[in-house]
């Protein structure tokens, strides 16, 4: 089965739903058309089909191997990441002054979609560059950007993110790495660090560690953490690579998935680095880079979703068993089997919505940058801090559960590791839980995102759905509209509910037992709008007498599955969202353990 | 992390739930009553836990080995597996004529769930056992039974179920094995048969196939399939094993996980077999072991449920990150934020609803044939035929779920193999999938089950949930009444919609698009009730004085967590169900590939 990256659906999804149009006319993006985004997917698409699709299954058999302190890349990776680079594949939305393309976030985003489709484990390695890119070009120093920015973003080095300890996961307030001053104005890292992803390789000359740790005076606590950079090897004056610096890897992890792609224990022992940003902000730095990670992680769970669909699509087309319930044909494909063909039509729906959260927050990511006005440049950010925990959590939950039914299309066949549909099983998993558990996204969207600016963000986004919901009855009649109908009340409700019980003094604990609940209605809701603005724009263009009808009412009906299959049942989660802390308090762990 | 088996749970689920009083009052299990249950079930969970579950990483780390058409045993399994016939665990439900001890059906699904919580791919060996030792009681010649039949029983030997061929899987009516006479009333199997569950292995000397093949004469189709014995070894004259028989392994399948449950591809070449039952008849016979697996499977869900629950409970008792919600503490345990209680507890809810669903169906198989009346039996029968493709689907859908939610509590260590959690979550995504898929088990709902006594099984269900209804505002008031109130009109609606569409001519293909969700929303009813049952016992026993109150309370506020979180949200899988055949056929094959 080869992979077949969705060109003509990534650039429905950013011209007719996110509105990348309104990217463009910031005038910020000077080489930005139309052209050039048909232009990037297509290479996107050639490079992710031909050279990182062919890659994947070697990668989860072989995996990347650690010995003697350093990590080897899984076959052929270290070749197709120096081919990445040169593609230019590394700088596409970075800053034409660091040598990027300055291109919109959210193009890259759709184009990155193929990549982690193809390839999910190469994938993580360019999509950690990116957020370091983003962090150096937010707080670096002049130097630091002269000397770094420029080769992450060239591709000819890599970055890393390096966070987590033993103790310090979630709460990374807890976490205990020093630097000490070297008297020089450098620093000296010492400490040891998990799950560091990509954090030594053979594919690039060099690694640039962005690495979390406290100074000697710091306070305790978030309060007390600074951001490093810490080069694999030290520069010569020259700018050449110098000595090794004084951290290696101890180990790789024997991971469930991703196996090509190095989760390294670092650990630092006198690593000479340079302070990034002010002393004591280094969790607000990191933010930046994580915010960024957070939406490519979506991104990542779209691919993995788009990749195991097409798998079982392909398998449910060829195999052949039983009787039609339409054509009444005997030994008929399996996607003639309604039951089969429900749930490759609910995949294909939930996979369009992901996308479309996804990407839609790359153009309001871009547009929190560079729209024409304070005041819209400030409604944009709302939007891109609402969707990111959104994007995260939502789309990597799809990812699994598309991947899940993906095995379940195949039957028996899908449980065997040469169909392939395991890998995308056991690849999707990582998702929900890295760059912020989804647990903690929704603990993210119900604390901070939706109080953050009194709710308006949400009421917002309750209006352009609304209007939305006007122009509905002009393509369905019946369950489709009442059922985003119904949605848009609920979010309403919930969130009228939220924000009462986040003002209450002892509403903390009702708040975080609504969190997943509410997180879900939002997605499924604003997932069910963006299907409907896809099929009002897809019915507009027939109307029109443009595109490819089929293809155009295809997006019609697909909102229609939406609607039967997760629209309807969104409002359903109104009691879980208002279960209350004092239930699951109740619900003690002597209870749980009882 | 060591498995505890839930002894109390399991009891209280017979006796409070499932009612298996009723079977011990119809006198068909002499031995039977509340002691001998009590002392079943802790057995069973001595043995499981100290025998089975220590065994489970090491069968998931070496798995079972092939070389030279024979298969080993993971190690240790065999030794196990002695120990486990020793203990005369293969014969609990059988008739007594037979070696077995002819305790209820029900209590044996109890104990067996704690064979697979501990070691699912162990489990499966003599799961497969007790399916043929049923097709044997029920269709074997007395000197099939003579011979066979105690040795099954005995677990001297193993049984194995042999229908799937690479071209026939869901679809039986196509497999192609021939069986040709050899003149002296045996048979001569010819064929290759995939996916046979210890097919072959070394812990018993001797391994009894039941084999499905074509008589030369035999109609196309699945009207032209017969049932065949054939022993691996063939058996002398005084009963001792004499040569080889003419199957044999030709391989194991790499799979996802079970890896110590060995998945052979099986080459008949002319093995001799004897006939089962009626020729022709194979399939209908084959159904006997197959409804039996498919009730075993459901178990395994539960089970396999279970150990994920237990082993994410304990990690969340351990794992300190953060503030407490609830208590203010710092550095508390993750089971003290309200996201991961809210998990545990939809967790607990699910697999006691499962629990519940799955042994209530073993006490209907047991009064289908032990009650005291034809009407009795005709009653008990509809229902185990109703709640056996939802005990099979719901219980193994929750045993991903569950898994999977396991996997997410803990944070990036639920992703390294070492950990344990990511077994779980490999073991489990079988069971959806084998013994007839959960989409063969929705069609089996609304196909055969719903219209075979006209609806009148699931009108005795919702009588019997209405009847709990009414007795529910003694415990509760406001939500947790109305959503099972909810719950059951939708499954009333829902019935009589599907009613309705069956007798329609052109209603098939409405039929098999809502069967997903119908066995969805049943499901989801049905544990809600059964929940809601055993919290009124739970009062009842309060009020009564009796029991450990903190543990009596723990299943009152168990059903309040059903409630808000499952629930609650079923009747909105209404429009799922309504959707229609004519809107997946819209959603072409083209379409979805466009």
């Amino acid at each position: 089965m080869t992979y077949r990256a969705p060109v003509r659906d990534l650039a429905f999804t950013l011209q007719a739903v996110a509105g990348i149009d309104r990217v463009a006319a910031t005038g910020a993006f000077p080489d930005y058309d139309a052209d050039l985004l048909g232009a990037v997917l297509e290479a996107a698409a050639q490079f992710s089909e031909g050279v990182l699709a062919p890659l994947n299954r070697i990668g989860d058999l072989k995996g990347s191997t650690w010995a003697d302190g350093a990590v080897s890349a899984a076959p052929g990776f270290a070749d197709a990441y120096r081919q990445f680079a040169e593609g230019g594949w590394t700088g596409l939305s970075a800053p034409a002054h660091a040598g990027g393309q300055q291109l919109p976030k959210a193009l890259e985003l759709a184009a990155y979609e193929t990549v982690h489709a193809a390839n999910m484990a190469f994938g993580l390695c360019p999509m950690l560059s990116l957020a370091a890119i983003e962090a150096l070009e937010a707080h670096g120093t002049p130097s630091q950007k002269d000397i770094y920015l420029s080769k992450l973003v060239s591709g000819e080095w890599t970055g890393a993110m390096v966070l987590t300890e033993p103790g310090a996961g979630s709460d990374l307030g807890a976490l205990t790495a020093t630097a000490t001053p070297n008297g020089d104005g450098t620093w000296a890292l010492h400490g040891q660090k998990i799950f560091i992803t990509w954090g030594d390789h053979d594919a690039t000359d060099n690694i640039v560690h962005m690495v979390l740790a406290r100074l000697p005076d710091a306070p305790a606590g978030p309060k007390g953490i600074s951001l490093f950079l810490a080069s694999k090897f030290l520069l010569n004056e020259d700018g050449s690579l110098g000595a090794r610096n004084g951290f290696r890897a101890v180990g790789v992890e024997h991971k469930l998935g991703i196996h090509a792609s190095p989760t390294c224990v670092m650990s630092y022992e006198g690593a000479t680095a340079e302070l990034v940003g002010q002393p004591n902000q280094g969790l607000a730095h990191m933010f930046v880079m994580m915010n960024a990670a957070r939406l490519a992680v979506g991104v990542e769970g779209v691919g993995i979703a788009e990749r195991a669909y097409q798998h079982a699509l392909a398998y449910a087309r060829d195999r052949r068993q039983g009787r039609s319930a339409w054509t009444g044909e005997a030994n008929a494909p399996i996607v003639d089997h309604p039951d089969v063909r429900r749930m490759l039509a609910v995949m294909k729906a939930k996979i369009a919505a992901a996308r479309a959260i996804c990407l839609s927050t790359g153009v309001a990511a871009d547009l929190a940058k560079h729209a024409a006005t304070d005041e819209d440049r400030r409604r944009w950010k709302g939007r891109e801090d609402l969707f990111t925990p959104i994007a995260k959590a939502w789309s990597t939950d799809i990812g699994c559960e598309v991947a899940s039914m993906g095995v379940q299309i195949h039957g028996g066949m899908g449980f065997i590791e040469e169909t392939g549909a395991a890998q995308y099983y056991r690849d999707a998993r990582i998702a929900p839980i890295y760059e912020g558990t989804n647990g903690i996204q929704a603990m993210d969207l119900v604390g901070r995102k939706l109080s953050q600016d009194g709710g308006q963000s949400v009421r917002d986004l309750i209006a352009d759905m609304k209007a939305t919901l006007a122009v509905l009855p002009r393509l369905y009649s019946g369950r489709p509209v009442e059922a985003l109908a119904e949605g848009v009340a609920a979010v309403e409700e919930a969130t009228a509910w939220l924000l009462e019980r986040k003002g209450a003094a002892d509403g903390a604990a009702d708040v975080l037992a609504a969190a997943d609940g509410y997180l879900k209605l939002v997605g499924d809701v604003t997932g069910g709008w963006m299907l409907a603005l896809g099929a009002i724009h897809a019915r507009d263009q027939l109307d029109g007498g443009q595109g490819d009808p089929a293809w155009l009412e295809g997006k019609i009906t697909l909102y229609e599955v939406y609607a039967a299959n997760v629209l309807d049942g969104a409002a359903g989660r109104m009691a879980a969202i208002r279960q209350g802390g004092a239930l699951l308090e109740r619900m003690s762990a002597d209870v749980l353990a009882g």
